[in-house]
């Protein structure tokens, strides 16, 4: 079958991650799980906000780095992006590291991107690849509706740019593990087509992207595999419109995730949260929620077998404005703890 | 050595590539080599700049897959990216593919990024990839300069942004060939660092990127390789302003690399044309020199051993207006015609 699964030929473990995320995610469910939280301002020291999401991302994978104790030279790539224009969080915020540095553009999807060609690169040869992406709500307003100054209101299908940072660090190397009693480990991966059904509301992200996440999954579960395998079927970040198309979509083709699944932008803040109306996106949101919450659930055994994917949105104002439509993308990956001999 | 040269656990060939380019393109020393040139107004038929720089790529993929006589279903991923904002030209133009997409962001060092990412998924598994990139004057100078309606004048030391795609099929499928007597093949890989000189001029970008080049090459050459060794070092494309750097920079360190010395961005346009300034850059220029020149003068025998250092000048208006200065990258692949036996 063409474009079918991928299973890495090595062992492929994500020995650690780490989370940075701003005050509004402090404030979510998950608040407690982040390595480190500016509850001031979201500024993280800096003066502007694009130089704020850049030292997110220098911390996470900084985070993730001393977690597993690993320096510059034992990490052999890095793969990150971001939702700025040129990508600007990724390039300035790791540019302290002396590592190879591959630029990614994936919007929401950098995250499962990122870990997906991790996994290629430690396939291809015993070595240690990171994965780091974030978004910050405030540089995300300004570049894609209003700077907040303007003060626009919101629609309720509208998602919230989650301010965060996530990295996490996969390896092939024989003696790596994470610091968990189980370890995640990647089992397969399925790579997305690039898929537009002609969404063009910039105010729906979840709409546009929902049919990627239900092409790659279905064409997943094509292979033989049945949803009722897996703990947690996650997407991130559909939000709450999101995943109703993408269940309805899985629906009507026979497959029913609904008791399985969870979405990012739906757990990261309180649903009662009124601003964040459809919930949670922009690539941090995944990030963090895979390298805080979900990765640390499987290091404690509390989950076991996971599916991760990492969705995103492909839009560009420009594009709109000249009358295109905007096409999303949805990447797997396939997580399983496993209890590593003594 | 920590981050030292990667040597491919297969044989990757570059089976087949594509080129499109515009009308001062086709103009250039280079103008009939490629496979289609859009000689009266660079629109390739579409509305606006960016759909038309979709098109090219959309075509330039084509020309590469139709020549190795390949279908959507026989290329396992593409890694694609371009200069515009979201890299909406590659979103657009590959989404008529059924093809596993995978976005990168490495400005004008896409290329070389792409190629060496697909050596590193054909190494992991037997299997076909292809790169992607383009780049075009018009979208390019609206959205990092000025609307060309505003007439500005340019600085001696600014590049021409390049009118032009150009796309790669790489494999390590067993019986892939090139249809050339020699079938460039992937020798060796070696990533960038992320190198940052504190250059903050918007207008030299060659200037940017020459101490990454120099970097890629410094480690490439302290691992025992010579320059001697080479028919030819081509960096794309870091003009004549950033290629006198390079060259000082290198030869400061011991190393003389001047009479092997191409910069993709010297040789596209003729050098008495005035307003090319310091020479060719975008993502498409090492992509179409690369694609319908240097690939096919290794296929034909006239050139053996090369490498190619592709640049990249990770330059953002808004960092720029922030007070940062303009990080470069270069990323190096060694390709060595080897003629197959029969």
């Amino acid at each position: 079958m063409p474009h079918g699964i991928i299973r890495p030929q090595k062992k492929i473990r994500i020995i650690s991650s780490g989370s940075v995320a701003g005050r509004e995610e402090q404030m979510g469910p998950l608040g407690g799980s982040f390595d480190m939280t500016d509850t001031k301002d979201d500024s993280f020291g800096m003066k502007t906000w694009e130089k704020a999401e850049s030292e997110m991302q220098r911390l996470a994978l900084g985070f993730a780095m001393e977690k597993a104790g690993l320096d510059e030279d034992s990490i052999d790539a890095m793969f990150a992006g971001d939702l700025l224009n040129q990508c600007v969080g990724s390039n300035y915020g790791l540019a302290d590291y002396k590592i190879p540095y591959f630029g990614l553009y994936g919007a929401c999807s950098t995250a499962s991107e990122g870990m997906l060609l991790a996994s290629l690169v430690c396939s291809a040869a015993p070595s240690r690849c990171a994965a780091v992406t974030s978004s910050h709500y405030c540089s995300a307003e300004r570049q894609f509706r209003f700077p907040l100054e303007y003060g626009g209101q919101r629609t309720p299908t509208s998602q919230w740019t989650v301010t965060g940072s996530g990295a996490f660090i996969l390896s092939s190397l024989d003696g790596d593990r994470a610091s968990y009693p189980y370890t995640p480990c990647v089992e397969e991966l399925l790579p997305g087509y690039v898929i537009d059904r002609g969404i063009n509301n910039i105010n729906n992200m979840g709409a546009a992207m929902a049919p990627a996440a239900a092409d790659t999954l279905y064409r997943y579960f094509s292979e033989g595999h049945s949803p009722s395998e897996f703990d947690m079927i996650i997407t991130g970040d559909l939000g709450r419109e999101g995943s109703e198309i993408l269940k309805e979509l899985l629906y009507s083709k026979g497959l029913d995730i609904d008791s399985r699944h969870v979405d990012c932008g739906n757990i990261i803040y309180n649903a009662e949260s009124a601003d964040k109306h459809a919930g949670g996106s922009g690539c941090g949101c995944s990030a963090v929620v895979m390298a805080a919450h979900i990765l640390r659930n499987i290091g404690e055994g509390v989950l076991g077998n996971v599916l991760f994917v990492g969705t995103g949105a492909l839009m560009s104002p420009l594009a709109l404005n000249q009358g295109s439509t905007i096409p999303g993308i949805g990447h797997l990956v396939h997580i399983k703890g496993e209890k590593e001999a003594e």
